[in-house]
């Protein structure tokens, strides 16, 4: 089975690519932007053939599409405050190169693809938990890009026999981040340092965390319903933790991670971040089989323990 | 109170204009990308200063909008056969144009928005009643150029707080229609001409039609409600005629329009059209006062003599 990952040097596809690999039955495609400046290539070189591509070449794109079976769509510019600060290139990225990828595929007769949402940014302040029945209402260029391509997929479904599965994935941490901007990230990094660190809001905030390998265990679950040929035309899922973790309770879990505390400085929260998320699951334990096993204090830990070894010991 | 209203030389643009002069409150603007090949300037150009650019031209649009209080977002590529040709020159025109819009009225401060959207196209084949409540799935690039265009008016109320109204209107049709290719002008012909028609698939296919004086009705209320501040962010109405028309019943009523019959040419129905559509327009009611009066057999007789006496009695 011949798979393309978009985003290939990305977080997310890295640690789902050395997943795969394992497994021996995928013969791996990697595209990337490289607009990331991700040094992620060196754990994945010699098992995913990556090519430096960016998504609105098209042309580029459906010579490599040919014999692909299957697209895993994980490459976006993910980050919600840049996405308000330029909501045309947020656009350009994920709604317009998205689009791009699907007429590549259809040109090239590739019409299987999973492609990676968000549950948080597309649901904006619904109230939790989100689900598949739940209206989507982002708050956020980046919210809207998402959905922008929910709605391609749909189309791409009935008016062209696409078959696609939507993940809305919750906010994915682990290993191989280092290129990261996010919480983790800075937070790791503050915690290293032992300085302090800021909090937008009064922490209370809530997100829905889930360990990037449990999430990979969701995505090759995945894989394997739409392979299997179990897919109608477009079937949505949240893939997440089923847990609401507020920035306070992350705080303590870098504190057991670390073994120390540090400062905070409160600053006010920002417009177009969502106050509360966390998504009922159950579609996806039900007709999946996606259940996580790492909880946040394990996770947290493996994570600084990752970057602390991986960014600073070298 | 000075009014934007994009797609001016359209059909309903044209009805809008006419009933909004009729209430001297309104110095109204118009922005026509020309694309169309309208003919309705005629009717209107007293009334609205049009301007001939295309929606993609940020900067001719910035400086129109200086002073503006609304923007009447009417126009888009609204063929659902010609997206499924070409999904991009859709998307650009739908998407990306509003988008651009969007931008060029932020960079302004012109925050207030009325915006067409579809009840049919956006829900796809779910099951009618469609309302507020029911899950956008569209099953047409078209459809999903709009589901794109109401994410993004979403976001930009919580990021840049901009004040919107979604309108999804169900099947328009009335005077001033002489540039459109839908099936009321396709049949119009045809009884004119007494020549066959031909209909995809059984004709039980429906729609939910509106005549374009009750849906210039709803969108004057619409007009009032955000002009008194009465909007938090974002509000979506469905502004049809809670009715539930097939294509048969369509027949029925051009007969007694015309006073005759002609032969019908059954095809196979094309995908990406929806099959049942009609909405509950009970929010619309309530909140708006939204109210249609005009039955199918009237509208279909008035705009059958309009398109009989326009097109082809000069």
């Amino acid at each position: 089975m011949k798979v393309l990952i978009t985003g290939s040097l990305g977080f997310i596809a890295t640690n789902l690519i050395l997943k795969l690999h394992n497994q021996k039955d995928y013969t791996l495609i990697g595209v990337d932007s490289g607009e990331s400046k991700s040094n992620n290539k060196e754990y994945t070189e010699n098992l995913c053939a990556h090519y430096l591509i960016d998504l609105a070449q098209k042309e580029e794109l459906k010579k490599i599409l040919k014999g692909v079976d299957l697209v895993i769509h994980l490459a976006a510019k993910g980050n919600v405050v840049d996405s308000i600060k330029n909501p045309i290139e947020n656009f350009e990225s994920n709604a317009k190169n998205t689009l791009n990828l699907l007429e590549a595929m259809r040109e090239t007769g590739v019409t299987n693809i999973i492609f990676s949402s968000t549950g948080g940014a597309l649901m904006g302040n619904t109230k939790p938990p989100v689900s598949e029945d739940s209206l989507p209402s982002p708050i956020s260029p980046y919210g809207a890009s998402k959905l922008a391509c929910e709605g391609y997929l749909s189309a791409y479904g009935e008016s062209y026999n696409f078959k696609s599965l939507i993940l809305r994935f919750g906010n994915v941490y682990g290993p191989y981040c280092a290129h990261k901007s996010g919480v983790m990230n800075k937070w790791s990094e503050a915690f290293i340092r032992k300085e302090k660190i800021i909090i937008y809001g009064d922490g209370s905030s809530t997100r829905d965390y889930i360990y990037v390998e449990d999430l990979c265990h969701g995505l090759m679950q995945a894989i394997k319903l739409i392979s299997e040929k179990n897919v109608e035309s477009v079937e949505k899922f949240h893939l997440s933790n089923n847990s609401e973790v507020s920035l306070n309770d992350l705080y303590n879990a870098f504190s057991i991670a670390s073994g120390y505390q540090v400062d905070i400085t409160h600053l006010p929260a920002r417009s177009g971040e969502v106050t509360r998320n966390f998504a009922d699951t159950k579609k996806a334990k039900t007709v999946l089989g996606f259940s996580p096993t790492v909880n946040l204090i394990s996770g947290v830990k493996l994570t600084f323990d990752w970057i602390k070894e991986s960014c600073h010991n070298r």
